[in-house]
């Protein structure tokens, strides 16, 4: 009989390895920051001896969700300027914002909002792009979350530095400050083709390559950037980051809405993930991604929540439910992203664009316990034919009960158990005040 | 000084009236089932007093959400068959599983299922289209729902009825036995123009000029039914209602998707209402209504969840964020359905359109105290600089903590108060086991 530090026993455990098995009657045991096991509770009960059993009818465990692009700081700026054109909502709203506002300070108080809406939404990883990325780290791993976090590199100055050069070498200072943390994932994040030069993103390459970090772009988002690139080089921008050497597995791809048949081919070829932001592209009237188009490639397309001022909300559920609902309409067919699916680019693919897929994404032995727990027993659950399905089209973020990060408890019935919820959000209050 | 059974005060209280004025630190009067004053907290707190003072810090008080298109009793069906093709979705799981279920017993517990998760996500009006309607009538008015009940029409037999004959003999029966009550509304449902022939829909149509009543009917969902119309009577679907004189203001249209221009200024000229079923229409692949289009040319669009089976949840917000986002991404005009049209048509439009724009969709004096409270204190809705915003983009079910219909306080603390939530999952469950 071995001790584990927590024995989970549910319904359902939806593991979301190789196969999808979903296990009904099911159990976990979690050993420090591992899973050390799964089977059947009577299996599990049988091995393992636990102080901590946390066994709920009703309940389903998942692999906690992955949020593969967002600017966590900016829910600070949520619902500030909606329903705006985006070039005046950029222009006049969003950018004089962050430089009056950007600061150590304000991204640490940010995010740490951030990654409380996030791990009570069933989000235990997230992939950032934004600056004072080591105000970020220190926030996420005190609220507990795992982070891939991209020091952003313009070519252009900023709130937080000046010029390419500076921006690459406190991206290298961050990477090998970080680099071999338990829960953060350091990365280079150049902000995009028409922000960054040839020149700036060969040397973004060269640094990933360098500490095998990934590189985190926005590409294709608006038909202006298409025909902005074509003007500068002549090409469309896949076959512009093809052209300079810059695309390969490491590489994630945000939004990818612009583009065509040939550049979902380079996509597919170079092995590059694709991280695709619903809500925020319908938001902004950016269009639609070739989804299905994406994935019949053979392309790993994950979810990302966008920045809160241009989504409303971190909520990787609802734009499981949306993007499944919309592409489906796209395509005529409501046989596509069925439930599965859906469920797997949210979870095991996420992880694998990210660089982590041997850590987290997938209940399996072996791999880190970030684990999320859903209560069933909601009436908008009621009745249960398919776990699956109420997972996509039903679950909401208010039926994530209990979050473990890393194998250890973050939220438990609802609540934050690593920082006072009160105090983060009295703490934005005081930002709004400020903001406003 | 006057006493109020209820005085409600909120950071926000959002009116809908026809200026859209919000009250900061207002407050509201209930006196019975009416909404007896509005104003600032220290106006009404010097006119009313009251042994029952609803004090929330970061709240907001809104009319009730009104869903103008479900069928209710299929939250039976909720999962059972996603990810389908419209077809086999319906004629190998869907009526067989009406065929074998549907009862006065099964739609009086499954209505209640649906009741129960409609209020506790601000829903206090919904429409109705199914059989059995008396069961639906007793389980609604036991649950405290305002709801609008369609007897359904057919040509064909089903388990409710033989003929077109039997199927209008009883929706008159129903009429006569409900009309007056106080939270239900009796009207009329012919399910389409493909299952009712012109015979049939003009009786529904005598039937709702006697009585006055609601006429309530699927229109243009499919390309298919467009088709079948075209070839059976040489015109597109709304065509033919004008021609057999149907259309007119008592006619809510659900769906509308697959409508051209003429149809459109048809339905503008008759001043007939849409009920927009923007989730279900996505999940089945059915298309995109012309929202934007309807809209400019006065016509008042509505939201609908439609049933259960097709959604898969009965969730009026998030049709207000997915509908908003969808049309400005079709658009291409981020403008468009901006949060305070989209509030409006979840609300005072949602009660027109139902014809019971006198009594509720706005919080206005003498109107019936159908109100909302939600609470702002939670990660995803803070900071706050804009309360439509937040409404439309960011709430969600679970920040419904307070529901009265009819001056009836029905939610408290997020819980009902008229039944057993327990026992209405559990009967749920049971027929979940006889289903399955």
């Amino acid at each position: 009989m071995q001790t584990a530090d927590y024995i989970i026993h549910a319904d359902y455990v939806i593991t979301m390895d190789n196969d999808l098995p979903v296990l009904g009657n099911g159990a976990l045991a979690i050993q420090g920051n591992k899973i050390a096991d799964i089977g059947s509770f009577d299996d599990i009960s049988k091995k393992y001896s636990s102080k901590n059993i946390i066994k709920g009818e009703n309940t389903a465990v998942l692999p906690g969700l992955i949020n593969t692009h967002t600017h966590a700081a900016m829910v600070y700026f949520r619902g500030m300027a909606d329903d705006l054109p985006l070039k005046e909502w950029l222009e006049e709203h969003i950018w004089p914002a962050e430089n009056k506002w950007l600061s150590p300070e304000f991204v640490s108080d940010a995010t740490e909002l951030a990654c409380l809406e996030m791990l009570k939404a069933g989000i235990t990883t997230y992939n950032d792009m934004y600056f004072f990325e080591d105000a970020s780290s220190i926030a996420a791993k005190k609220i507990g979350m795992r982070a891939v976090l991209g020091a952003g590199i313009v070519d252009f100055p900023t709130v937080a530095g000046n010029s390419a050069d500076e921006y690459l070498s406190k991206a290298e200072r961050f990477i090998k400050e970080w680099k071999g943390d338990d829960l953060i994932v350091p990365c280079i994040a150049p902000h995009a083709a028409y922000t960054c030069s040839p020149e700036t993103l060969k040397r973004a390459k060269n640094l990933a390559d360098k500490y095998n970090t990934l590189l985190h772009i926005h590409l294709s988002e608006t038909e202006w950037e298409v025909r902005e690139i074509l003007a500068r080089y002549n090409k469309r921008p896949i076959e512009h980051l093809e052209a300079i050497g810059f695309l390969d597995k490491n590489v994630l791809a945000v939004h990818c809405i612009w583009v065509e048949d040939n550049e979902i081919e380079l996509l597919s070829k170079r092995r590059v993930g694709v991280s695709h932001c619903m809500e925020s592209n319908l938001k902004l009237a950016s269009g639609f991604a070739p989804v299905v188009t994406m994935l019949m490639s053979g392309i790993k397309i994950t979810f990302g929540t966008d920045g809160a001022a241009s989504n409303n909300d971190l909520n990787i559920l609802s734009e499981m439910s949306t993007t499944a609902k919309v592409h489906k309409a796209l395509s005529n067919d409501p046989t596509v992203l069925n439930a599965r699916t859906v469920l797997l680019m949210a979870t095991r693919w996420g992880a694998e664009v990210l660089g982590i897929g041997d850590i987290t994404g997938s209940i399996e032995k072996g791999k880190a316990a970030d684990i999320v727990i859903m209560d069933l027993n909601k009436p908008h659950l009621t009745p249960l034919y398919d776990i699956y399905s109420h997972i996509v089209y039903s679950a909401r973020p208010s039926d994530v009960e209990t979050v473990f990060v890393n194998g250890k408890l973050v939220v438990d019935n609802g609540r934050l158990c690593t920082a006072d919820e009160e105090e983060i959000l009295s703490k934005a209050r005081d930002w709004q005040g400020k903001i406003r």
